[in-house]
């Protein structure tokens, strides 16, 4: 009997196997990421500049480049015990229909009711706000799985929770909805009457629909706005890459346990939470000179922020009242595709991954949409998982590698994320059951005229 | 540090702990249930009677009611894998919001696509059907949960599946639709123009909605009138019974483990395959004399076949055309009220539960919908999962024995059966959060009339 055959489908670690701490992979990054910019004044952002907006601890971890680990709280260990470790689990059904050599592992994250990985840090900034003694916290959210998970971390703690969901997702994805205001939520369709900036809106484009820049400026609005109130923000941030760390490090540990040693880690990256997170520690390794891996991240070929955007200072929201921050970014005015992949549709990416990969310690590519929906499908009916769009986006180019294996003859070991589940998605999905879904790529001339619109900053 | 302590919010089981065996409880009943009567000639039904309907070995299992354990194939260990075991969850979060000194734990099946305990007996019934070399097997689902399970189960043996969707599901539920025709089912609303039986409904009842009965109709006439075609049945049954003691076992072998005894069980039941599996190998120590332990049933104040049914011959369809079976039943003219557990709205009861029932090994309550929902949201927002309706029932009632316990001051420990979440039922959710949920109960005056139409059988 090989030692292969000792490799159980999934992978659990033990509560006492669990990680006690967060990893900050920018301690071991000898070139930092960029630090934020005030849009007024062009400096850097410091703890005071950033405080009426977030929370205090928030902004020391958004700041610190240099410690490298961060205890997590006992009550947001507590709160991980409730839904983590998740399993990472082997492919093997998925390899044996793939008839590859390669083995295929993928850390799957959505075995919670938020449906993802988002949860992870929404636990951890809700915790931050309560231990301030803020008394609620506001946010945007697009397809709402960001706004679910924050939802579902705020009743956990008591926190009072304002979500300004875009006004056509909260139309049409009434289900996500309904989670939220179970949990507790208020959600408003954005743009509201509730904000100055949601009535201006409102005043000079009567009807419209909405949209994600639209929502952050409200839900900031009324965090400054209100007592006792801050605003949180689910990807991008450097502090929602080190809560994302949790995925990395069980994945490690997982892998560990068995003695595996991974050849490709993939993810999918959209703002970048998922990816940064699930690769920290072995890039660490890497950084380090300890270790070397092939790390993918893979984007929508409608949004290829990563595969065609410009490594520059940009606005985080469209509506440009955040701060600036230095990364990969098709333009803050650039307006994607309607790309299933809500979680993917951003215009730029993590600071962090965004110098790690310009800095060359990992690789991107971008994918169709038509061609995602195929692999979802054959991943759902071999591995039983019906996964989101999102994730779907790592599985292709898994699914990929472990081709070339086939072709190769070589064994490799391909873990990927499996961010989440799809059970949210299905209109998506019918499109695509039906022959419906069509593949969209920006043009040169588009992504130029985005690019035109960068603030000017040397 | 008392042993307490040690115990971990969810409890695994290793892959070389799962259970290789079902266990069949009518095997320790010293009374046996009450065997399936042909309804034309009211004689018992044997193997040969049902072999057009059922796949072979399936009869088998139906019919055994002295064997105690059947192996499970290995294929089927094989899917069991990807998805079990399932966690046995300590309810830390809720037994400290309820602040009682009951220990509560819940067996939590929805962490699998198809969302319930279903996927189970589903993957049974596929394998069966495939290993009989059959082409392929129809069903009947309502809410969809049955025939998502099923339609995992045959794309992962290659079957070809037919699912008659009950016509006003199919269009109010879209979402469970694609779910299946991602899966590649095919699935049809009923009644359809493709069966003789359908025809004749749309031609009586023009514009009809369709009703679970005659979707069962239409599935067994498809079945019995196509080449290398089966019928299969997600509850009621007792080779269902059978499949799903794999969370009893599972539950079990967990408890054993860290050595807890429980002093409560609790389920809900609506056609008997969750209930029947959870407390199958409690219920065996019970028959045998070795244990003993209170087991509760919960069904819906709507639908009390158990509370307030009677012990008789029924069919077990609205259509008539399937066995009768020795049940507790409301009629199979019962047309319960617009309850939003879909799961739980059957006439009837499981055969076996029926009989033990009977003969006083297990209690049983009805509860209101509009306090399930509040224990829902109460549930969701302390342990993190969005419970669907039907498994709610179960922990409404936990709740209260919890609740007593916090009277009484005793630490007992109680188990209950959380079947799955509540993804597909946000419809519900909403009329809960909008307070437009109301509670429903059959008069006496109903109940007569239904009972009237009850078969004569000696």
């Amino acid at each position: 009997m090989s030692k292969e055959q000792t490799i159980p489908y999934k992978i659990y670690l033990s509560e006492s196997e669990m990680p006690k701490q967060w990893y900050n992979v920018r301690a071991d990054m000898k070139d930092k990421p960029a630090p934020l910019l005030n849009p007024a004044t062009l400096k850097p952002m410091g703890f005071e500049d950033l405080r009426p907006v977030f929370c205090d601890e928030l902004i020391k971890q958004e700041l610190d480049n240099d410690t490298a680990y961060f205890d997590i709280p006992e009550e947001i260990l507590n709160f991980y015990k409730m839904y983590r470790p998740s399993p990472l689990v082997r492919a093997y059904c998925l390899e044996k229909a793939l008839d590859t050599p390669a083995k295929i592992y993928y850390k799957f994250e959505g075995n919670n009711t938020s449906g993802s990985h988002k949860l992870n840090s929404a636990i951890a900034q809700a915790y931050y706000a309560k231990k301030q003694g803020l008394k609620g916290i506001t946010t945007e959210t697009g397809a709402g799985q960001w706004g679910t998970a924050l939802s579902m971390a705020s009743a956990y703690f008591g926190l009072d929770l304002k979500v300004f969901m875009v006004k056509v997702s909260y139309e049409q994805k009434p289900f996500r909805r309904e989670v939220m205001r179970t949990y507790g939520a208020s959600v408003t369709p954005s743009p509201s009457m509730e904000t100055e900036v949601g009535r201006k809106i409102n005043a000079e484009h009567p009807g419209t629909t909405g949209s994600l820049g639209c929502a952050i400026s409200e839900a900031v609005e009324v965090a400054t706005h209100s007592e006792g109130y801050r605003y949180v923000l689910g990807s991008v941030l450097n502090q929602v890459v080190l809560h994302q760390s949790i995925i990395g490090l069980e994945t490690k540990a997982a892998l560990d346990k068995y003695g595996i040693e991974p050849d490709i880690i993939i993810g999918c990256a959209g703002g970048g939470s998922n990816l940064g997170g699930l690769i920290a520690p072995f890039m660490g390794e890497k950084l380090r000179g300890e270790k070397d891996y092939r790390i993918i991240a893979v984007e929508p070929a409608s949004c290829p922020s990563l595969t065609r955007g410009v490594y520059a200072y940009d606005f985080c929201d469209t509506g440009m009242v955040c701060p600036l921050a230095k990364m990969y970014t098709l333009g803050s005015n650039f307006i994607p595709s309607a790309n299933h992949a809500g979680g993917l549709r951003y215009h730029g990416m993590s600071p962090v991954l965004s110098k790690l990969y310009d800095d060359g310690y990992m690789e991107a590519i971008s994918v169709e949409q038509t061609s995602v929906f195929e692999a979802a499908e054959k991943f759902a009916r071999t591995e039983g998982i019906l996964p989101a769009p999102e994730s779907s986006h790592a599985i292709k180019a898994a699914m990929d590698e472990a081709l070339k294996c086939k072709e190769t003859g070589e064994e490799k070991t391909i873990v990927f994320g499996l961010t989440g589940t799809g059970y949210f998605d299905l209109v998506a999905y019918q499109k695509y059951n039906d022959g419906e879904m069509t593949d969209f790529i920006p043009s040169d001339e588009d992504l130029k005229k985005s690019f035109a619109t960068l603030p000017k900053v040397d």
